[in-house]
């Protein structure tokens, strides 16, 4: 049995990851960290996680805990992570990273869009982006995963085919995100309370959100050459979920069953990728606790553009289920194994 | 490996079902009817039931499925149910019914409350009450379920100990119920369209919901003399869940802690009652998805009311987690194959 | 023109009463205060209220603003209200407050459930429960009204007219209240975040929500002997509205037309009470931005019990709209001015 | 006072045209009409909207009727509106259409988008596209209105002062729109029932939806050339609003400060539009209930792209306030009357 220790286990996606890990047969869990909850059981902060009323939230201690786990899932805030994940990796350990903190390759970049320096840029180096769409091999081998952002998730996986396939003008790319509530953390702040979120909606951190740095780096990794991206998020009164509508010209002729072909092909082999057929789109409800991506795709002859629309659960493609696809690539696990649960309907 | 039949399979409850078998590891699913969807396959009309792509919805054909399988589960509208149940018992098949036909027991307050004879009165004598709870050592020599209402499942488990610890004025029963919107099964109907039903809340049926007799008559076994209650059901804005709360007068002086004790007591040994610690209160949010059943408790001393709280998710401990525990304890499978998963958060 | 001044204007109740003075004829704000946002203007705050762009809050300076008003509504949290109510009235203004201090006039009662002592009884002494339908004539001589609490007046409307003719067993009341999430204010508070409340419901306070007294007061009044009650407040994942389902025995024989007869015509005179047809119930959706309170009515003559439904919005009716009915009995203004309007739908 | 019927009032479109007049003071509502609901009251069908418990709802004669008012509204469904609309509009009525039958000028347009022809094309030419913003010397001398869509007003609303000013490239226009469900109007189908619904999102009718037609017609005829946009809306899960997030690249070196100005200078006058401070955002809780249209701008310079984001109430100023504005032009009463309300808060 695999030893994992979760530092950051009292926001959502620490919760989600303990969810999923509660149906893995190959992992114990045998430590997680909260500095506002330490002392209480995972059950008395969350009354339906039951089978954890055992599990004790205690502080993160780096060097005591050391030794209590093989591999660390960390769900801290961004730049709070960047000391801890050096440290656990190198110390030998196995790290999966949920925070920015490792995903961008240039630390000048992080600094400028996360108005913090990087001071483990040796670290950095060793990390593997952890999408196993595209990195499954590294990832079989790497120790570090900084795993990717639900927003990238959703974009990146809905490009990627296109991208490789250079079937379309990568200086047009719009992506238009739209993310359930739950993206925002659990949290207290007035502006995600429920009345202020029910019954709205809305755009935010236009052309500015920081996720936008790391959808291009991969996208231009995949095209070979610089590609800057409009990226809007906006705000869904919903709990979990992002539908990302993306927008780009079409560079060749090309017919709706050679893009669906495509993209059929290039996701032939994944576990978690849906692509529906062409006209029919993806629904988060249709996705809802599950590891899925569902992709939908129109050609539009009139403009001359591609429509892409995914849909991902945020916490778990988005996050938690990605990690924990990470982990069983990284430990020989069979790559399905804890994510082939079925969305409740309704 | 079970073979299992289900008719009735593209309602909400049906759905359910697929969902939560789909994770059984002892059961086959060899077919699903529906009489609207014939022709399509599960995963044509519900996209996330990914792993239904080749089970194709068949109309309602008794005589040529009945070599199809061993246990037939049968989630028609009431009334539709009697015939179908009928048949399938008396050639020998296992049965468990989702439908109300076979839960009264007395065929008089059948006819009086859902204003159609019942004509399989024979085989109505057969059928046993499917709340493991009360009925376990039953259930499991059964071959025909009438598996609970979902009102009734989380206003029985919240009075049992009370009434059986004979604690309570039994003529003194209010039970303040409401519901999730997949209670009204999945349909067009323009009172349960989004518009209609979001941002609102009402009472209906007060006094004369269709689940009131089916209380009624299992209180009243359970006291051993013949109990009338006050059940008002109410609509809430949300996809699934069920929250009870019961008022009634104590009979006798007892403290909080003797109350708590009771309830701990009587459901020790229960896989999915959960009795929170005194002044803790059930959401259901904590058990959506789930099959348990969340109790709390409070008694009120300047009136001399003991409040009890249930939550459950309608369609699981409301229905076809309860079906599939039922289905457990007849085949002797273990208690809670198929029932352990956890709810999301959030 | 009348003038009032605001004191605590950044909270729901604050900002609903801004929206109903904007369409008062008679009125004019001379100011409102806030201290977090103090130096904002309203439309910084509420973009939605374009018509107080140059309304800027200020602090709570008590001597520097009593000449800027006629009229003060106090929507300050409970406790804090004490003082300000105080000063205003003993230098002879007009003060509707929203708050509790000024509603139990029993101060032992009002110290125990509040937790904190009345330190001006004699002021007390002067206020008058702001319910029009009891005590009109008193308000319209009043200078202080302790405007009543929202759960309270969904409550007695809904009890009034049974009390008051005697048909009920009073010893019986079961008051089961669902309220939207604006009635716990606009905070900070992660158990009040979106994620939390949204697909969610609870019941909370069982037996020990403070309105409770304000609530026995009124009906031991209405009564003429002490009435103790049961009531369980619940939150609702919606914005607005509260559903309150009374319980009680009938103490004498009585026809669903009798009962019927005495709330209508109890209520004939009253603008804002809407009572429905018998077996019609009210949905918290038709009274949203209104200030009507609807009743729905329905005699259970198995159980020999009535049970009364009433919807009111609780920032209408149940705070800023009441508040606006009093002030204009106050002003012997017109008495539904600023209050006529229809609620969206949907 | 100026007498109107109103033709289709028992739809959401008709209810909102009801919840506007009643607080108009220069109109009297002389017959409203509906197959399905004849005979009925209006109260009968809202009870919220109680003022109107004598207003029965009749069949649509138009013979009978004509004589009744001065003008009447139609909401009825597209294509059996055309023959209608001529009746009235020849036998010297005033009109206000919302259907889409005379707002494409192309009569073969019309039919390729709508699957119908158009039997009307005389009337069709006297018909004025009812946008305020465009069209206010037109509209104050026309007999016929065609009142726009909620989609196309939003996007309109968004990309008139840029296409005026001649500041971007009109073959880029990216408009990607998210409506609440109110959208779909009032009617039983299960995929707008409320369990499909909430908590879901997705992308419908992409690049194929109806409104883009009119969208471009408009945008065409403001630009002098032909523009051809990508269109996609999406469902969201709530009431009323549409947010309309437009992406477009800028055609000529220009400043945040410039945009800003060019859109505040542009609607200065318009009592209902709001262009927001550069770098804030709309959110349709904003301008829920109300007539405004608010308008965030953001120049990403980083990729040569101006985002565009408008808020409007779909039933308000994408339906019945837009209509009842269009009344108020066409009848010389003052602009906003009718139409100063503010939106609820929460």
């Amino acid at each position: 049995m695999l030893k994992v220790f979760i530092c950051g286990g009292s926001g959502y996606a620490g919760c989600e990851l303990l969810r999923i890990l509660s149906n893995h047969p190959e992992v114990v869990i045998t430590g997680v960290s909260s500095e506002k909850s330490a002392g209480k059981s995972v059950t008395d902060l969350f009354p339906g996680l039951y089978k954890y009323s055992k599990l004790i939230y205690e502080p993160l201690k780096k060097e005591q805990i050391l030794n209590k786990a093989d591999l660390f899932f960390l769900a801290l805030p961004h730049a709070e992570s960047q000391e801890a994940v050096d440290f656990f990796y190198i110390n030998g350990k196995k790290v999966i990273d949920f925070s920015a903190d490792y995903r961008i390759k240039d630390s000048k970049a992080y600094e400028e869009w996360y108005k913090t320096p990087h001071k483990f840029t040796d670290t950095l180096k060793k990390a593997i982006y952890g999408m196993p769409e595209i990195y499954r091999a590294k990832i079989k081998k790497a120790s570090l995963i900084a795993n990717p952002g639900c927003y990238p998730t959703g974009a990146i996986l809905g490009l990627l085919p296109s991208i490789k396939a250079k079937i379309i003008d990568t200086s047009s790319i719009v992506i238009d995100s739209k993310s359930g509530t739950s993206g925002a953390g659990r949290k207290s702040d007035v502006a995600f309370s429920f009345c202020e979120v029910n019954e709205g909606f809305k755009a935010y951190a236009v052309g500015t959100h920081r996720h936008t740095p790391e959808i291009e780096q991969e996208l231009s990794y995949l095209s070979g050459r610089k590609i800057t991206v409009n990226f809007t998020p906006h705000l869904l009164p919903l709990d979990r979920g992002i539908l990302t509508t993306i927008y780009c010209k079409i560079s060749k002729k090309i017919t709706p069953d050679e893009i669906t072909g495509i993209y059929k092909k290039t996701y032939a082999k994944e576990p978690f990728i849906r692509v529906l057929k062409y006209g029919q789109y993806p629904n988060i409800k249709n996705v809802r606790g599950t590891n899925f991506c569902e992709i939908g795709l129109k050609l539009n002859e009139r403009t001359n553009t591609l429509i892409i629309v995914t849909a991902i659960d945020n916490l778990v493609k988005g996050a938690s289920g990605q990690a924990v696809h990470n982990m069983n690539l990284m430990m020989g696990f069979e790559e399905e194994t804890g994510l082939k649960t079925l969305p409740l309907i309704p």
